[in-house]
């Protein structure tokens, strides 16, 4: 799971990549078959199959009875059908996600548990464990699993090793499970999974916001999940919005997050009069244009529409997707949303950003754990075919 | 220049720059040493190397005396010394400039021309090509040209052969030097050039921000420049600081450069009742303390820093880079910047953001013409070397 940059440690990878193709592609192949295909020499290639079914990506078959008769037993290779199963995990502020794909990159199953804030790391994580246990089974075999990805709340430095939260996360997991881990922001991971298999699957550039009990998001840039320098990117609920605001629980003055998030909304709803148990009143109530449900979340929409529109000059995505539960207002959001992203971007750029809303749902961010390590361990190979790929 | 993204492309090109590297490291070498060290099966390397020398980065030099005598003679190959070169063109709003390096990527030549504004696009090509012609000599042949990178004012697509300003650069330049002609934005590419060769070579993820007539910039993501779905990307000086503010050029109203250009400053400054001839009076004026001066670049300064705190928390540079005209007030600009940025960004990522002076002045976006087209070019491989790429 290191990442190794040097010419012969990509080519290295190259070769890999190649071979394994050619195995899913082809069905299983001779050495000479594979060599033929390849264009590797005999060493090289020997070296790379060697290493692959060493390490259980590639099996090598016994001859068959016809090819024994004629007295050339010849060793066929295959992909290993119980090898690159995964799992995504997301352990949220509130709940806890997980779902696992097979090694046809097909969902085999999710599980969700809420639980109260109050729970711990360690707790969410002993949680997780047993969500994935209560998946294994057919279709998901853990003696099969390849890898797990994780979602995070809070920041998540690219390096591996720099400790705290991620470094705990993946050293329970990999103990417990025995496979690599990585360990992702969560709602970055969302981001991710909307872009492999949820409302932006045709867009290489895409902002995902999440409107939620916090606010925050990522971007995926020409195709690829970005962390910025210190895994501090996609912080969209602390751009300042109001600088005369109210005090952020990050130490700031006047973020998004103070004004869109779950709780602020409630909190402006219920001033105005408003009747709500939970968010799912005021969403349904600004649905239906109950004028002060409706004002609430228009109040959010018009914040949110002008930071999108400072985080759209700069990076400019082609597509903006929205989610977390304020999302299920629908168009009593999008509507004052578009109108503000609109008055504060470029003209030029006016028509050529696509606001969506999210396809996922709660388990974006394990969906997502999934993308990540589809996307960086050799044994899976490369991102799930994104016609084929299954929405949740 | 075409992108080739399917995986037997992406190998082969990894097979030309591994041959390529281990010709440049090894000096010149056989078939025979070529093979034994890069791993590629005869067929496969002589095709390779086919290839390479029917385009004219390989040459095959003669067998030496000593060799003939012993009666094998060996041919060997080795890079081409008058390969690879390749020039930088900025057809910037009011000068060209140009910029060549050669083979071992070095600058061999730079050379700019102050035009009007009211030149137009065939006006500024023709003046690049007359630039080019005197930079044509002993360390610049043209015969010997691989390629040409320019900057141009306004959004490039990143789609080739969509038509426009980028079109006839590309076509005109490619029909009078017989290379490839990649385009981008100017400023982006001086962002480019400010990580490649400038301010910034040792960070991955840079925000660069340009403030001179116009304000903009380019975003470098983790070591590559980012173009946006729309090659719309950068456009800083239209992030709004001012909802109730002026009404900008590009449509807007109250854009960063509305209140941050040239002249934007030039004019507060003199309404001010201060003294001028040009920019670079209130930059020192600044510098030197100057009451209305310090003025005038502080206002700039906190407008800069609150845009940009908004980028920051969105994208995680971990790097901002403040070049053109502005940045020559030093401390009087920089200090209000760090000021605004500071209380803007999440508190997490205040210690994490380093804010640095450009390094490479009017030749940047030149120099970044030259660095977009190493990078994109198989014939002249991967990115200067950082360690030893020159400065302008």
């Amino acid at each position: 799971m290191q990442q190794h940059d040097g010419p012969l440690a990509r080519l290295r990878r190259g070769h890999e990549d190649l071979v394994l193709d050619l195995l899913r592609r082809g069905g299983p192949l001779s050495r000479a078959e594979l060599g033929a295909q390849c264009g590797l020499s005999r060493t090289t290639l020997y070296d790379i199959v060697g290493a692959l079914v060493a390490n259980g990506a590639v099996v090598a078959s016994a001859p068959d009875a016809a090819q024994r008769r004629r007295g050339r037993p010849v060793e066929r290779l295959a992909l290993n059908p119980e090898a690159g199963q995964a799992i995504g995990i997301d352990l949220a502020r509130r709940a806890v996600h997980v779902a696992a794909v097979n090694v046809a990159h097909e969902v085999v199953g999710t599980a969700s548990r809420p639980h109260g804030p109050e729970l711990d790391l360690a707790g969410r994580i002993a949680l997780a464990e047993e969500l994935v246990g209560g998946l294994a089974g057919d279709s998901l075999r853990l003696a099969a699993l390849s890898a797990i990805g994780v979602g995070a709340v809070g920041p998540v430095a690219s390096a591996p090793g720099t400790g705290g939260a991620p470094a705990l996360i993946s050293a329970s997991l990999s103990r417990r499970f025995g496979v690599p881990v990585l360990v992702d922001n969560n709602t970055r991971l969302a981001a991710l999974a909307e872009s492999v298999w949820g409302a932006a699957t045709d867009a290489r550039d895409v902002l995902y916001l999440r409107l939620s009990h916090g606010v925050g998001g990522g971007l995926v840039v020409d195709g690829a999940l970005h962390r910025g320098a210190h895994g501090l990117s996609g912080e969209f609920g602390h751009i300042s919005v109001d600088p005369g605001g109210r005090r952020c629980e990050c130490g700031g003055t006047g973020c998004l997050e103070t004004v869109a998030s779950v709780g602020a909304v409630l909190e402006r709803y219920r001033a105005a009069g408003g009747a709500a148990a939970d968010i799912a009143d005021v969403t349904s109530a600004a649905r239906a244009g109950e004028p002060r449900a409706a004002e609430a979340v228009a109040a959010v929409g018009h914040h949110v529409g002008a930071a999108l529109a400072a985080v759209c000059n700069a990076v400019g995505p082609g597509t903006v997707v929205i989610g977390g539960e304020l999302a299920a207002a629908g168009e009593a959001l999008t509507g004052p949303v578009r109108e503000a992203l609109t008055a504060g971007l470029m003209p030029v750029s006016r028509p050529l950003v696509d606001l969506r809303p999210a396809a996922l749902g709660e388990v974006g961010a394990a969906l997502g754990g999934i993308a990540l390590v589809l996307h960086r361990s050799p044994l899976l190979s490369r991102y799930p075919n994104r016609e084929t790929g299954e929405e949740a």
